[in-house]
């Protein structure tokens, strides 16, 4: 199939980090990158202008949230999903499988898709990979996810293998059912469980299949660290070398930094404004939770490494207020540091792959581990 | 007393609506004014810097809810209200009487002040003017108000009568306790309840004392409306022509327009905040509610005649599903708008005064009716 609307060019590489170009409808994505995650068209508290300052270059939003709420073909109607909320840079859309397999109490799982009653409205509804593409092409984004089986962790291997040939199946439906390759992408999901010799043949699988971009899914579902790694490391293996590649959901930096180096170019995760709406800031010093009496009297900067508005404008003990008072600003500029702090790594990581730096990556990484744990953990 | 820190500078009239310039430490008010809310050193949801953007050159915080958290001392030690909640405009602080005289249940009030049990902590406290003034100056605002007594309503002639005198002796005490009057104005309150002869024996009682400015208060409490305009017409009659007249809680779009014809100069309200977070807007077409279903598939910006940065960016279908979906933007966003909406009629207020320009004034007070009600009421 013709794929004219997305191309991926390779700039430079240290070890397995790769740094390139993502060249999509609504704009270019230099690599690694973060997307920050805008589940019902909204990055929480955070307006695309800000999101555009700190650096962000693509967001994520979610099919099955749109779908059921306020509808595709609104969206559709007003415009696409770029101009309804505001961003005019490059959007890739989750499947919405994820969602529909969380809605476990009333879900049905046929060859079909999944039938499931919405908590909105109580009325059944039923995702496909018919219905994911064909909400995703509504909304008009620049990268849609096919729609794949999630599998439940833990799960055996035999359940693994017929999940995964599920998902192979429906993937080639979603290729199917494409009308406008010309204006969206779609990405396939490599799965597989936690074995590494599934992981491998889906890898091979997915990638007969000529797909735009491919990514790595069902990680950070409740799997060891090293059950992670090992599972990046070989589904990487077995993407071309031409193709962006996608690690779904993952993580804290030090799980971004070191899928960088395992050749994973591209990352979504709602950590950043998750732990900001709830006080918690990733810093050149740490994981710091504001709401914590050391903050009290402290006139420092959050980050005195970050140049973002929370940063450049209040105290530590300005935004601990915030906090410990419920206010919405606080939420919000948390959030807006997290993000910053996430485009930041992302944008130093390309600097270092770009010059061939080792001793820099290195630094980053030290940086980021720091990030991701509270001081004196 | 001298008070080098505030001066007001009339330049010109309209029947009897005033525009002029009050000079602060920390900057000029052009009047008529506007001051955004903001309870706890925060205008909820907005940024200092989106407030300087609609045009905000003063805001109101509040003396109870500070000293109590974080406390007075601490803002002190980390450089005054103006750096800890990063606005380098001038501030105006009420003086905690209306908070404190609204814990009801666990309040006792003598001639000494008020004490109470703070929610916070279950810790008694005693607010009285000496703590109110020391508190406001600790806090380094441009503006303190007296610290008067609250009076219910509905209150017998004799119990404002009483409560009024005490009010003056309160006053009295409130000058006696500044330390820096050239850092911290401090306005008197004229009170009185909604007795004629009682609001112009107190205004003159406040006059005599000489004070940078001077409040109606104890309004907007559950009077008629015709009841508030009698009360601002008959104290306004009483206040020097030379000093800011500051009219307090007022109050809707049209409420703030019919004051400043009756010669205010300066407003304080919560409503385009609270209005916002709650889904509602003042726009130049009517108070929309924009949670109405008439609004599902609305592509218009929130209100055609306004340029802040939710109505140049977003429509109205995206405005109401951030707010079907509770999502932090769109409070901020409507905040945003509302306060907008309020800097915009004052900015046109002025520029309406200076011209004499009768006919515009016409136009506003229209403008600000619409504003105030819901299209169809």
């Amino acid at each position: 199939m013709a794929t004219p609307c997305c191309s991926f060019k390779l700039h430079s590489s240290l070890g397995r980090a790769r740094q390139g170009e993502l060249c999509l409808p609504h704009g270019v994505v230099p690599t690694p990158a973060f997307m920050p995650v805008g589940t019902r068209g909204t990055v929480r508290g955070v307006s695309p202008a800000e999101l555009s300052e700190i650096g962000t270059s693509m967001v994520l939003s979610n099919t099955y949230h749109l779908w059921v709420r306020p509808g595709h073909t609104l969206i559709q109607e007003l415009g696409g999903l770029h101009k309804f909320m505001g961003w005019e840079g490059p959007i890739l859309t989750d499947s919405g499988g994820f969602q529909v397999f969380s809605l476990k109490e009333h879900t049905k799982v046929t060859e079909k898709g999944v039938r499931f009653r919405s908590p909105h409205d109580g009325q059944f509804r039923q995702m496909t990979p018919e219905v994911s593409v064909a909400v995703q092409e509504a909304l008009g984004v620049d990268i849609a996810m096919a729609f794949d089986e999630c599998l439940e962790w833990p799960a055996t291997r035999d359940r693994a293998a017929s999940s995964m040939q599920r998902t192979t199946r429906w993937l080639q439906r979603c290729i199917d059912a494409r009308r406008h390759p010309e204006k969206t992408a779609l990405f396939g999901i490599v799965q597989g469980g936690v074995y590494p010799d599934l992981r491998s043949e889906h890898a091979a699988e997915v990638t007969d299949l000529q797909l735009d971009g491919y990514a790595i899914g069902g990680l950070s579902v409740g799997e060891d660290a090293d059950d992670r790694r090992a599972m990046v490391e070989v589904s990487e293996k077995c993407l071309p070398v031409d193709k962006v590649r996608y690690l779904m959901g993952v993580g804290h930096p030090i799980d971004i930094f070191e899928a960088v180096c395992a050749g994973i170019d591209l990352f979504d995760c709602v950590l950043p404004t998750r732990a900001g709406r709830h006080g918690q800031a990733y810093t050149s010093v740490g994981k710091l939770n504001i709401r914590n009496a050391r903050f009290t009297a402290d006139g420092e900067p959050l980050d005195p490494a970050c140049a973002c508005m929370a940063c450049s404008t209040f105290s530590r003990a300005y935004l601990r207020h915030l906090v410990k008072s419920d206010e919405l600003l606080g939420a919000r500029l948390l959030s807006l540091h997290n993000l910053a702090f996430y485009q930041a790594l992302m944008a130093r990581l390309r600097t270092a792959i770009r010059a061939g730096d080792q001793a820099e990556l290195g630094a980053i990484g030290r940086m980021a581990a720091r990030s991701s744990c509270s001081p004196g953990q």
